[in-house]
């Protein structure tokens, strides 16, 4: 099997860009690969797993040979990122991302593209909630959809950054700025944000109701704890950059919410019943199809 | 070994009741096991699984001659069961139950209780999202908490009750009504509430993007169905009946969403910050006290 790239750089070894790295080195995707992080101590770990061939601190000097480059980071950091890296890289390369918001990644990094690279936004829909290169998972995207946005990159080089994220183990799929944000801010950001708010609602009770919370924490509280321990600058990032469509389905929700509230007060037990039967049907249709 | 009792009788053979079942099989804690459970075809089911030793669809007579009996039925049901099931029970027999809300269980099952009993509720923090017969596990309740209410029972009928749901496989835990209400709502109840709530706000959506949803659910959202797919009946009791606490919480859950959603809308991107690395410690507690 012949490499899809000579060469890639990732630059920022997370929890994102570690996976990459492995699942690139599974995939036999590239001849070299190399990593990029100026995290405090990140090139020592990235270095003592073995993540990648070569490893650089400085991010020019990172890309400066890639076929592609993919940015890892926080949303927040892809604007700077992309000033610092797109000079130097070379004529025809891809640029890529794995930012969990995309009208920002646009907006920000838009500016940055020069006409020498090519521009493929992405975001793969896998993650869980350690940090670190540490956390790293050769098959964190097997059968997860990596979204993949097109903007006016040429077919024949978003259809090989396809084969990429394909040869990584996931499922390709092609989505614009505005439709991804709404999606995710309600299948993903919406949920990382109640679940965010009911572990710190925890946080100020009382401390022998906390410490009996924690204790006797059922399956409820203890998935929410998990979501709400995932990476705080990233998912600061998501709120401040996605603030538009999460606001959005947020006022939703509150409606939804007030609804059950006010059924919960007046004792309507016949209208609680009937939507817990309609949103027992959405988990059927998650089963059936096989995202479950 | 000796079985800790002769006979018992389990009222409601959902995923709890039959869990008990099968638990107590496994654990030999019972010379003989009779299930009852009026619904339609249940009986049939419970037989074809082989769950019990005795199938009977009339309470009273599966009370009659039981040593212990639990009342596995949605908490909104236990009145109208104890009131049935209660001048039925012989002399010196413990009547226990399973419901997740304890006040309204103490005053809807108390004015039902006579001397010739021991009345000791009781309320193992277990379940899945599945319902029904099907549903039983026979290590459903292994290092889980066991919720024991020892009201103005003598000692010896409460340590006989907590050795039954020790060789369940739970770790048996006092507590009283008031203060399990109170913990419970924050651990389960509303987490539940706010499942069904997300999971009704993507119902409400357009078809498309409702589509999407679905198709592109990741962990967050998917986490919520499945707690949103637990059994409608016995959350819309858990509600109604847990009103006070669950109403209280909401308020105060309410409150802590409106802080995050202000400081999305300001860009305080540090006050996301902050709260995130906190919610973070309470996950690393979890993970210590054993419970993740």
């Amino acid at each position: 099997m012949v490499p899809i790239f000579e060469k890639i750089t990732i630059v920022g070894m997370g929890l994102i860009g570690s996976s990459i790295a492995l699942a690139t080195r599974r995939g036999e995707l590239a001849t070299s690969i190399c990593g990029c992080d100026a995290g405090p101590d990140i090139g020592e770990r990235v270095t003592k797993l073995a993540l990648v061939d070569r490893f650089e601190v400085d991010p020019g000097r990172a890309v400066a040979d890639a076929d592609l480059v993919i940015m890892a980071v926080p949303v927040g950091a892809m604007a700077d990122l992309s000033a610092k890296i797109v000079p130097y890289m070379k004529q025809g390369a891809i640029l890529s991302d794995t930012g969990s918001t995309k009208r920002s990644v646009v907006r920000d990094v838009g500016p940055h593209v020069s006409d020498a690279i090519h521009w493929v936004p992405s975001h793969p829909l896998a993650g869980t909630e350690h940090s670190g290169p540490e956390a790293g998972m050769a098959d964190l995207f097997d059968g997860r959809y990596w979204l993949v946005l097109p903007l006016d990159a040429p077919e024949e080089v978003v259809a090989k950054f396809e084969s990429f994220v394909t040869g990584l183990g996931s499922v390709s799929e092609r989505m614009d700025a505005d439709y991804h944000d709404k999606v995710t801010a309600l299948t993903s950001h919406l949920p990382h944000l109640i679940a965010y708010t009911i572990v710190s609602t925890a946080v100020d009770l009382e401390t022998q109701l906390k410490n009996d919370v924690i204790r006797f924490s059922a399956s409820g509280f203890r998935d929410f704890t998990r979501l709400a321990s995932s990476d705080p600058v990233m998912w600061r990032d998501v709120f401040l950059k996605n603030d538009a469509a999460v606001l959005e389905m947020l006022q939703r929700f509150s409606e939804d919410l007030s609804y059950l509230q006010r059924a919960i007060r007046w004792q309507e037990g016949d209208k609680l019943e009937e939507l817990f039967h309609r949103t027992r049907e959405i988990r059927r249709s998650i089963i059936d199809a096989g995202q479950s």
